[in-house]
């Protein structure tokens, strides 16, 4: 099966999995909006999970609640980075943002509710009780203020800094918005089965560093329709990126660079980690 | 020990905890806004997790850091509640509201960064794995979409609908807004020790409702210097309440009448549940 096709597999499998659970919620204006906000996607990190935990002998359906859980979190902070008052953006995957669809208070609620509905369903995978602590304390961990809220607090303080970032700044930012989330997804298959999350978490490392840098270069050379999101808004807010600092070239060249180290992190696992390496590839050769 | 004195014990107690674990994280203005939203208030929901617990032989340390996360996770409500789109509150507990302090974004972020901690929290009590399980579960089916969420959900659609809630309705309402987190926190000691949570959860059920009969009645015959908060608020709003479907006096005998019923449900614990009992009859008299 060709990677693309491998990852839009699991996108279905996953989604159907989000909407089963959604099914079952009162209906309403939350529900019908939470729904909305965890559709489409590439589902990249709940396809990090489900090819972990196969890498480690876990059951696809044992894991298939915690891949939802962590794309039901991403949606989450999606749909609170949209807010007027975060990101003010009216566009995503292509369709109006909560917000703008529905109002900004039922915004608000969808992100609370889709970060709590994380929790519940990474706490209902079918593990020893002690590895699904272990999943959803290493999940708060990479979400919070210590982690992913704690990167976009920085993102926002970095645009009206009077000094802009430099590498090094922009690194640790990046690591912690979106670095800590793929981390948690990639090193998931290790964390369920107890085993040693140190090569994961090397590609992992790697290929969230990769995937930004492929952001901001998508930034500067996609176009909207194709992304479905508002491009240039880097150069616009004069905000430091990889390729601001970097160059194009550079950044570009760096990015590959991490692909191949994410490749060699994964040598222990042989053969059977290379949907993982197709994955790194991807990351930074996707054109939205 | 009186009450009120083992009440504030048990909040310093909870308050210190939290105040410990934000102190712990990266410094800046999130933390920072953090502690300031996690300081004051009762801590009732706090009090009910230590004593549950304690009545069913769990160790105070044990169940600390499932307090603390109940309290971290009521934070989170109220900063959200309070933002302009939502309920647009400029005071809180006689202080400015996160989102008057800071800004929105920040409120926005500090509220996420709450709930997450909650998650951390509960999942680090000392108990056994599928222990904590279960009260992770359990608190995140009281906070999201089919629990607080919905009942915020409920609450602001109340505001703009053409025919105001009925009894029923408020119950419903009511029971989902506040009433899930008060249950959570006062079965708490029972899911920690695996034992039947049906006396407890009667107690909860009927201490939740008088609590926000109280509330109502606070809102009409309270004063803003003394609540902290405004009041007024559901007359202005032209809301209904218990105690505009009851009458004031009406309200009231319902809430002492089910005071008594939450001292009742609690026989089987004997004297031993005589805080509870206590903690019953203020949710009732309190001033704020």
């Amino acid at each position: 099966m060709s990677f693309p096709d491998r990852l839009a597999g699991s996108a279905a499998t996953i989604g159907a999995a989000l909407d089963g659970i959604l099914r079952d919620h009162p209906e309403g204006t939350i529900a019908q909006a939470m729904r909305y906000a965890v559709g489409g996607g590439k589902r990249l990190r709940g396809f990090l999970v489900l090819e972990s935990a196969g890498l480690h002998g876990i059951d696809r359906d044992a894991a298939l609640p915690a891949a939802a859980a962590i794309e039901a979190l991403h949606a989450y902070s999606l749909v609170h980075d949209d807010l007027p008052s975060m990101d003010d953006d009216d566009l995503r995957r292509g369709q109006p943002t909560v917000h703008v669809k529905w109002d900004e208070a039922t915004a608000v609620l969808v992100g609370d509710a889709l970060q709590t509905l994380s929790f519940d369903l990474v706490l209902s995978c079918d593990l020893p009780a002690a590895r699904s602590v272990a999943l959803g304390r290493d999940l708060a961990r990479a979400a919070g203020a210590r982690g992913m809220v704690l990167g976009q607090a920085l993102d926002m303080a970095a645009e009206t800094a009077e000094v802009p970032l430099d590498l090094n700044g922009i690194g640790r930012l990046q690591s912690l918005k979106t670095g800590a989330l793929i981390e948690w997804s990639a090193v998931a298959g290790a964390t369920m089965a107890d085993a040693d999350p140190a090569a994961l978490r090397a590609y992992a490392q790697a290929v969230g560093l990769a995937f930004q840098i492929a952001d901001d270069v998508l930034d500067v050379e996609g176009d909207a329709a194709t992304t479905g999101k508002a491009v240039g808004k880097d150069a616009d807010a004069n905000k430091a990126t990889f390729v601001s600092l970097l160059g194009l070239d550079a950044a570009k060249a760096e990015a590959r660079r991490l692909t191949d180290a994410a490749c060699d992190a994964l040598a222990p696992y042989g053969a059977a980690a290379d949907s993982l390496r197709d994955c790194a590839r991807y990351v930074v050769s996707r054109d939205r």
